[in-house]
């Protein structure tokens, strides 16, 4: 199967999944908390729990929906909150939560995103003692991505942000949950503790690259194409990858902190371009890829294996 | 044992946990995660969990110190999110979270909290089924905790709220957590589903007294005592018993929604005490606990079922 096929599968799961537990919202903040959740999302760390737990027991992930919606749940909640603290407007082609509604309701839909993430991972079909390593192990994530985007949000006080505390942000924010996706498909399908320690190993390094991505997308793809803000890194003078690796070049990119035309972002494009800070980003995040793709080889050959792998250079090639 | 000294007991076991675990706090948002854990607090959920433990297995509370202090963190993770959304600035005598810091770290500080709560709660030395079970109540507790908070503040903008949709509100946002102490502590203790339900139901019933006592501090006790803004509940317009009751008496409490002084509060509380409203929300809360206390009797005789019994008296008896 084609990777392409395979995330397709995995999104048409997790909605018919979201749309039988999520579908009957009667009050005001139900429909706060689904919002995000239904308007789309490519259900990237779901697609990694399952390709995770068959690449370790061929078949499994079918009993382990409910695990792999968890993440997808964690990941929104996560959303719903940093779009309050960095206050962006538009997300997945909608309005932010907060925006819609207001910060009060936004903070809630986030809290109740977050516990229904750790009830619909106790309904995974796993043994209750495998289950309760993933409520560890998710649980560990959260705390890590909050301090993630703690240290996301303290860059933006400063200027000299080093290479090392930007990979220790991304780890943070962007590689845990993806590690704890990896690692919670390995675990529930009864994964020795060396397959899953490379698995999530796998998750956290993929998921430092997709950050990486995802920066070089904030300033690279429409609004329209992206669905939210673009180059609000930028505006926010978050000390990005792209930032540092800039300042290295002896640019500044602090004067761009502030609302930006389209003509502002391609003229800063075409800065970056031309002294190759975008090719250098775009190479630091390929290098992470390939490396924790060799990780995988430790695993027996199988499709779901080699889809993992095609989901790592997906990550770094995706334009949104 | 007196309540008093086992109360005592089980804030310094806590006490201790905390200050073990998060002692080593080194960044910022460590320290606000931290920052009302540590500032006091009356240890009640714990003491639920570790009572209704021992009421079912003596000894077996000793066992469970994570799970206890696992419901002490989400009650906290609560206050800080509701001190953003209610804009309170003291709590346990100090500033809240968002007001020494700010309103993305108080966020994020709350987010630490209840990630931190799943993680302990996988920590109590029970059977893998019985913790499964647990973090499922706790999840449950959870999403409810957070619509009964947006119930409260959607009263905030109504003035025809009935009693039934304030004992609804309250069994969300309080009742659900103490019924989630009281239920987990008889899970893990390995109760049987009967010892379990009767135990969530009185902390369903308690926790809802406790709500309307808490309602009854907010306007009589002083900030010095309280440790909280007085009177914030009539500031807000929050549609509490007090104010329902109030309302069918013909007294109009709106014209008190704004800051303050001691002489207004003075005078609110004289009007309230002339036509009966005071003693009428008391006994209400007194009947509750009466009436939940009676389920106990279901329960073998021992020590801890009588000090559970005196935990609900001592609800709606305390004047902070």
């Amino acid at each position: 199967m084609e990777l392409e096929q395979y995330l397709e599968m995995v999104a048409t799961q997790i909605d018919s999944l979201i749309d039988r537990s999520f579908g009957n919202t009667w009050s005001d903040l139900d429909r706060a908390s689904t919002h995000l959740l239904v308007a789309g999302g490519k259900r990237l760390r779901p697609a990694v729990v399952m390709l995770s737990a068959d690449a370790i027991n061929h078949g499994s992930s079918s009993d382990i929906l409910p695990a792999a919606l968890s993440l997808e749940l964690i990941h929104t909640f996560t959303l719903v909150h940093d779009d309050i603290m960095d206050d962006d407007t538009m997300r997945r082609g909608v309005p932010t939560v907060h925006t819609k509604w207001d910060i009060p309701t936004g903070i809630l839909a986030g809290d109740v995103l977050y516990a229904r993430a750790f009830e619909f991972l106790c309904l995974a079909m796993a043994s209750e003692k495998a289950k309760i390593r993933a409520v560890s192990m998710l649980a560990r994530a959260c705390a890590e991505i909050c301090a993630g985007q703690h240290l996301d949000m303290s860059f933006e006080k400063r200027d000299d942000v080093t290479e090392d505390e930007y990979f220790e942000m991304a780890k943070k924010k962007t590689g845990m949950l993806y590690a704890a996706a990896a690692g919670i498909g390995a675990i529930l399908a009864g994964g020795t503790p060396y397959q899953a320690k490379n698995l999530y190993q796998f998750g956290l390094n993929t998921g430092i690259a997709f950050q990486i991505q995802d920066d070089l997308i904030d300033l690279l793809t429409s609004s329209e194409k992206s669905g939210k803000d673009r180059a609000s890194d930028l505006r926010d003078g978050k000390q990005t990858l792209i930032w540092i690796r800039a300042r290295e070049k002896g640019i500044d990119l602090s004067k761009y902190k502030r609302d930006l035309s389209d003509a502002d972002i391609e003229e800063v494009i075409s800065i970056l371009d031309k002294v190759g800070v975008i090719a250098d980003v775009k190479k630091a995040a390929t290098d992470l890829v390939n490396e924790s793709n060799r990780l995988l080889n430790t695993l027996p050959q199988s499709p779901e294996r080699e889809l993992l792998k095609d989901i790592g250079k997906f990550f770094v090639t995706r334009s949104f």
